[in-house]
């Protein structure tokens, strides 16, 4: 369990810095409810995962998100990732550290291709709330819906 | 995982042996999807359960279903009940050896209180058929729906 708090901005170009760390995902949804709680799978690298999100209780901050994870094994996560259809996305994701931050680069595939993404995680809302966003970001999108994952996995690329 | 091949029936009446395992079972949906698949909370006893189950593919027969469970903390398991509010399940289980089969009778709680049912699990499906109900086993609803957890759960008592 852990509590994420995030910023998220889109990026109009990106070319990995040769100290990133590269990661192919695929995650889809298993259900994604009206509350905002998802249940998701995730294989990223050799790594599978099944994940329950959901929003914190008000005294944690909006942006504070509960997460619980467990690792599967292969055929389990071949056997449950039929009830993701019509709900996946697929992307690389590039790790590394800018402007005194770790910050997360997605590079999205198939169906939303062009779409690039970066997000910074935080200790604290204080901390999120100071960051400075470099340059090279874009238009911050934290909270915006149309870019949330569970949005991009089911509606597809946002008009703009 | 596993795959569970079960009957289940009604039951009018039902006095626990004296050799009957009691365990308390308060189970949550988070999601419950057209397809069938089910994302459940469980707490039976002192273990704390995070499972997903859906419908096998074809091969494994009708009756067959896919499960993936892991165990949760204590946190972990409250941080995500209030996501199973209005699809919920209190019962006290009943686990016992009748008819050279283990029989689990629920007898439900709350706003299903007067229901009982009892299921017996089979290794095959062959087994399965085989199984002859005793006397004191109701009416069959293996597959009917209105008596699924998952109905039960979100509808409550089926109209008799």
């Amino acid at each position: 369990m852990s509590l994420e708090i995030e910023r998220k901005f889109l990026l109009s170009a990106f070319e990995p810095p040769p100290t990133a760390v590269r990661q192919h995902i695929e995650q889809g949804y298993i259900a994604i409810k009206d509350d905002g709680t998802e249940v998701r799978l995730r294989r990223i690298g050799e790594g599978r995962v099944l994940g329950v999100k959901r929003r914190a209780s008000p005294p944690a901050g909006p942006a504070a998100r509960i997460e619980v994870e467990r690792a599967l094994e292969e055929r389990e996560f071949t056997d449950l990732w039929p009830a993701t259809e019509g709900a996946r996305v697929i992307k690389d994701r590039y790790t590394f550290e800018a402007s005194g931050a770790i910050v997360q680069v997605d590079v999205y595939q198939g169906g939303l291709a062009g779409l690039r993404t970066v997000e910074v995680e935080f200790a604290t809302e204080a901390e999120a709330e100071a960051f400075a966003a470099p340059d090279w970001f874009g238009a911050e999108v934290t909270g915006v819906k149309a870019y949330g994952n569970q949005t991009l996995a089911t509606a597809g690329l946002p008009e703009s």
